[in-house]
């Protein structure tokens, strides 16, 4: 039986990270991964989704500035885009990603990997025999989360476009349905009527985000041509020779050329021998450890705590941090469901920490301030379309308790306020630090001037 | 004789402030201005600079990015930048900035102020009698500086521009020599470059950034088009019929339409009646105030701290705040030499706090970290060119000691930086902010790493 110190079941990027550090730490490291070296972020999620985005967005930052506007004559070139976007997810072949591993002496076993008993990891993969590897430290579960497919009368029949698909495609659909409107459902709008496509969105437009940030996404598709049915839901979908009809709980229905599910995640626990070492759930403390345990961690989507590629290279970190001996994981407030998150829409939406509602829920006494993200110098020449920045106010411990910034170009200035949050710097301190003329970071200015500090 | 609480003279953006914050809190104030109230910034530096780089710097982005380069068939409409140019700077009437001072409650003196003894303020204007104003409580110097004329032979009987003139010009020279390579000398090299002037520009590019800074702002103007002659001065100005001449330190000559001085800058303290107050310098200590006196103030580019609108905005605040007796003076590596500051080249250069050098000659020691400003996920789709993001951290007290970034659209990277180093938030707690995926913000992400926290 081969044995490692470390076995980390899927190699996206939490996964990825935390082999990458107990590596470079000394550590013998195999990593099992059925699908591809790189995860959904590298090549059905942030990465495609971004390249599809990116290009519109700045087309029409573009043509919203004197001097350049009359330079743009085209519109975005299609196929060009999926080129770009081809080239930055590698044709859908991870050979890219591999040489990561090779260069840290990781070892990559293919198959799907499941536990086998304690510090027993058992892979299978079609035409080899099953394996089983041992871990003399620890095993780290990142096997991630896929699409959910509700149980929609008529949903699974018509094989509906996941993530997957909306951002693979090699096509773009004349129209396309779009069932969820959170994240996945919010930037696949933006990207798809950018794209040319004909695009309704069913659902409740970023039910997690202070409500203007939703509101004004769904102004601006709107605007953009978008078509966007809030307050209901899907009941029913159907395919059709020349599509899709899907039945909403008004008793409307859309038809379209496709449609995308949208609807949320699922772990992907089951089958992942969790019985054999006698859990029952992938729910981890503050040190990425599943409870009960000393061996066996879970990182990244696949634990539920935050499901953002960069909080899964985080808690790779504290995972192998922990089983290094050198543990560092700190409470703070940017963690969890208050972690750091950027919605790549037009206006884009960034947050951090708490939202008003989540501020009330915890029984956090916020004031709130309200800052137009364009309404200073700055703003006047980058070429932006409006948007907030609301600063939440710890009225008992006079720090942050959350940003929620909206607008155009605005993904970056969320790190400012990330460590502030972090840091917990007292807002009196802040006021020290001064944003630079003429910058859109001048928000920060008219936040001080509003607290009157 | 009309008395006021404070009399400030000159209503730039330093003093604008110092009297808004005072009249909103009750006091009665009076701004004597010779010249625009608005100031330098508004209508000769800042506002009109920025006017003319941003398209030239978005248009370079827009061609970078598959999708949009085809979108983009033409050059930049030199007309449109600078009709908006002209737009944002009101025509060069103050007449817009005028009702700010009004909603206060603000009395606007029109003529040129002078200290006239003792919390008195003489005031001149043609056609006028002088008028003396009497000062309750405090007087506020606010006159900023002018552009220094340095002792070239022929140099002031050339009339060469100065960043007046540069920034407020009617129609682009065929070509323009620029002497000195400080912000304004190797700003206006990049936009004349990008509005379609040949440009040579002398002297050493960016002295006080880091050496990457101005190597890469070197490097990227040339390959724009522009000559870039260092380790020369400028020793004759020359005027022509066709133009001008000017002879350099290495015998060398160059001629061109137009010359820029950009040779540093001069506090317009001559004819400020300091003697008669019994004062021989605007320096200022941190309350910004002019020692030896108990109600004489200076703020802004006059007291030579930090030449920035950012820094002047918070110089009156801070005396404000001494005025009303609820001092907030504190002191902070951001501030002085240290001041966050962006120089809108292409690529952009923010810094804030310390450079290596600055490190050294303060005897700080340092642990340098240079993380490529692009080299991340959300480089791949900004449409960036490059650049550094460096990191210096103060060895024995484990924070930040100073940041310099280089690259495209970076000017709201620095803000995140500023908190850091005037929260004083330790590296391994910085550690636990974790920016956003896939954002370019991600470089601090690669400086944790290289840190090992």
């Amino acid at each position: 039986m081969r044995t490692f110190d470390v076995v980390v079941v899927g190699a996206g990027p939490g996964g990825e990270v935390a082999a990458g550090y107990l590596a470079e730490a000394g550590l013998s490291v195999a990593v099992v991964e059925a699908d591809k070296v790189g995860g959904e972020c590298s090549f059905y999620a942030c990465i495609p989704s971004k390249a599809l985005l990116r290009p519109g967005e700045l087309l029409a930052q573009a043509r919203r500035v004197p001097g350049v506007a009359e330079a743009v004559t085209g519109g975005l070139d299609v196929a060009a885009v999926l080129r770009r976007r081809d080239e930055l997810i590698g044709h859908l072949d991870d050979a890219g990603q591999v040489p990561w591993l090779e260069e840290r002496g990781i070892a990559l076993i293919r198959g799907r990997g499941r536990l086998a008993g304690e510090r027993r990891v058992a892979i299978t993969a079609e035409g080899r025999d099953e394996e089983v590897v041992e871990a003399g430290r620890a095993v780290i579960l990142a096997g991630g989360t896929r699409a959910t497919i509700p149980p929609i009368p008529g949903l699974a029949e018509a094989k509906p476009w996941t993530n997957r698909e909306a951002v693979t495609a090699q096509e773009i659909p004349e129209s396309l349905v779009i069932i969820g409107a959170g994240v996945v459902g919010s930037e696949m709008s933006q990207a798809y009527t950018a794209l040319g496509s004909r695009v309704t969105l069913v659902g409740n437009v970023l039910p997690k985000e202070e409500d203007f940030a939703g509101e004004q996404v769904v102004a601006s598709l709107r605007e953009q041509g978008a078509e966007v049915r809030e307050g209901v839901r899907a009941v029913g979908v159907t395919r059709t020779d020349k599509g899709v009809v899907v039945t909403l709980s008004d008793g409307a229905s859309v038809s379209a050329s496709e449609v995308l599910i949208a609807a949320g995640r699922t772990p992907q626990t089951s089958g992942l021998g969790l019985e054999t070492v006698g859990v029952t759930s992938v729910a981890v403390d503050e040190r990425m450890r599943i409870p009960g345990t000393e061996w066996l961690y879970a990182i990244g989507d696949l634990n539920g705590r935050a499901l953002f590629t960069h909080m899964a290279k985080y808690q790779g970190r504290i995972a192998a941090a922990e089983i290094l001996g050198e543990p560092m994981a700190e409470e703070h407030l940017a963690d969890g469901a208050g972690s750091p998150r950027v919605i790549f829409t037009e206006p884009q939406v960034a947050s951090v920490g708490h939202s008003t509602a989540s501020a009330a829920a915890a029984n956090v006494r916020v004031r709130v301030v309200d800052i137009p993200t364009d309404g200073n110098a700055g703003g006047s020449f980058a070429g932006g379309n409006g948007g907030t920045a609301r600063f939440l106010v710890d009225e008992d411990r006079g720090v942050l308790a959350g940003v929620t910034i909206t607008g155009s170009e605005i993904a970056d200035f969320l790190h400012a306020a990330t460590i502030a949050i972090v840091g917990e710097v007292p807002v009196r301190r802040l006021r020290h630090a001064v944003p630079s003329f003429p910058t859109r970071s001048e928000i920060w200015l008219k936040f001080f001037d509003a607290m009157g500090v």
